[in-house]
């Protein structure tokens, strides 16, 4: 089988990762395809995705192998906790501010936005991650202007710096969704974003990982808030494309595999209203990624 | 002995750690205590921040076998590289920005500037840290106005978040000196810093950790480029102390072991001078601080 989308997860206690069936309904455990088939893999995604080929090689081994002998069961999705794809990111989680003309738009308050020159680059706090089956916390002794945020992630897959424009997809392992929630008032009062992106909760990721050979050119971003669509953009959008970001997030820099790349938002954020639509507790935020899935979570 | 000051060495091609002697010339290695009195101690210094006072208590009963046994002899500091006290930091260093007056109003080119009512609170990439004994990186290609800030760096030694004031001192682990070097070019293209504060080497730090109860309350901070002194200050003239920044950035944020927090630069950084006054290739810049010692730097 191709090995189009992988997941971290969660059963009886161990975190683990795998591959999603053809179908969408469960996942062959990479621990289950090692013991059956002797074939090495790493007890994690984030190392997986460090071994470049010779992992994508020794998991396509062992596939091919289940293909003949069905030695390895899927699991169902509905029996195991699905996390973030890589649920303890090495370093703060890179992001992209003002990559949707519309958004900058509506943040700006103008009809006429001023367009970036050059990509807003802040980060949030690895503290932030969560998964998809996971709460988002309200923090109300925090902030009072909790928002969302629907965008495309981009991991990258290995060790690069000066990346050129034309080599840049090359450093590309694959897509997942993420939800860059942010505390408005925080946003605002410190000038500098990373404070206000950065409570415990605030970076949603997943449900899987999209490999990037099985990606399409542009991807549809659609954020949905109680069952009302707010976001609802393409990738297509972007004022700097995804070689782009890679292009300047890599000068002088050193990017590492497992590195994540949140590429901005569209319009239709909370603060984008007027009056502006925060999230409240009870509140469910649905991120869904063309191709990718959908990332689900609720507010506590 | 007082256990004053920690250090992160090179020894024969190992990376490993010690306890600074009490006349600043040698090191006691952690590998050679460990050897010499079966105490546990862990492999680095972060590990053994983490273990809090079981650590300490494990290594000063060490120290004290040893000054009676004389087992251990201190390595030369000649004979060793000093590295970042955690040269391979978990996370994104935590930055203030903007947290002296006087800096303020030369960057902001005021002679009344605008004091912030909250903090800024950007990151550093975790690839940009270096030691004493590492060169800074020009990166010529990017950058055309590389520039330095001597700070204070405060290092976690606890987890916490909504760390009340009155309490933050507890969940500080020590000091180091920081050099926060930015391309300001970078830095003001890109709005948010963080890009232009995280090139690869822009993060030296060291050479000691002072731990917290062998320090003073407030410390004199002095930058020298080519042996001029730029930067003199004293961190109590600090907009934010360090508790209230531990409480801000610990609101709905959780604070880790080896989390690293610089605590913002005095006036008298290359930008603030007219014409401005740049770093250029074979430049050195030695950032003393009180008690601490001087983090020196060339840049190639």
């Amino acid at each position: 089988m191709l090995i189009k989308k992988l997941l971290t997860f969660e059963d009886v206690g161990l975190a683990q990762w795998g591959v999603l069936t053809e179908d969408e309904t469960g996942v062959y455990s990479a621990i289950a395809l090692e013991e059956a088939f002797f074939t090495p893999l790493p007890e994690t995604l984030l190392d997986f995705i460090r071994q470049g080929n010779d992992g994508l090689l020794a998991l396509s081994d062992a596939l091919e192998q289940n293909e003949k002998t069905a030695a390895v069961a899927a699991k169902p999705l509905n029996t195991i906790r699905i996390m973030a794809p890589i649920p303890q990111v090495e370093r703060n989680v890179f992001c992209i501010g003002k990559n949707y003309a519309e958004h900058i738009a509506e943040f700006d308050k103008t009809q006429k936005p001023d367009l970036p020159k050059y990509p807003l680059i802040f980060t949030k706090a690895t503290t932030a991650v969560i998964g998809p089956e996971d709460a988002i916390n309200s923090h109300t002794h925090v902030t009072s202007e909790l928002d969302y945020e629907g965008e495309l992630a981009v991991i990258i897959g290995k060790e690069g710096s000066d990346i050129p424009i034309s080599e840049a997809m090359d450093y590309v392992y694959g897509f997942t969704i993420l939800n860059d929630v942010t505390a408005r008032d925080l946003q605002r009062n410190h000038g500098q974003w990373f404070h206000g992106k950065s409570l415990d909760t605030f970076c949603p990721m997943g449900p899987y990982l999209l490999m990037r050979d099985a990606s399409p050119d542009t991807f549809d971003v659609t954020t949905k808030v109680n069952n009302e669509v707010r976001q609802d953009a393409s990738t297509g959008e972007f004022i700097f494309t995804i070689p782009q970001l890679i292009q300047c997030l890599s000068q002088g820099t050193t990017l590492l595999p497992g590195d994540i790349i949140a590429t901005g938002t569209p319009s239709g954020v909370g603060v984008g209203f007027n009056p502006p639509r925060y999230l409240h507790k009870g509140d469910t935020i649905e991120i869904t990624i063309s191709d990718i899935g959908t990332l689900k979570n609720i507010v506590k």
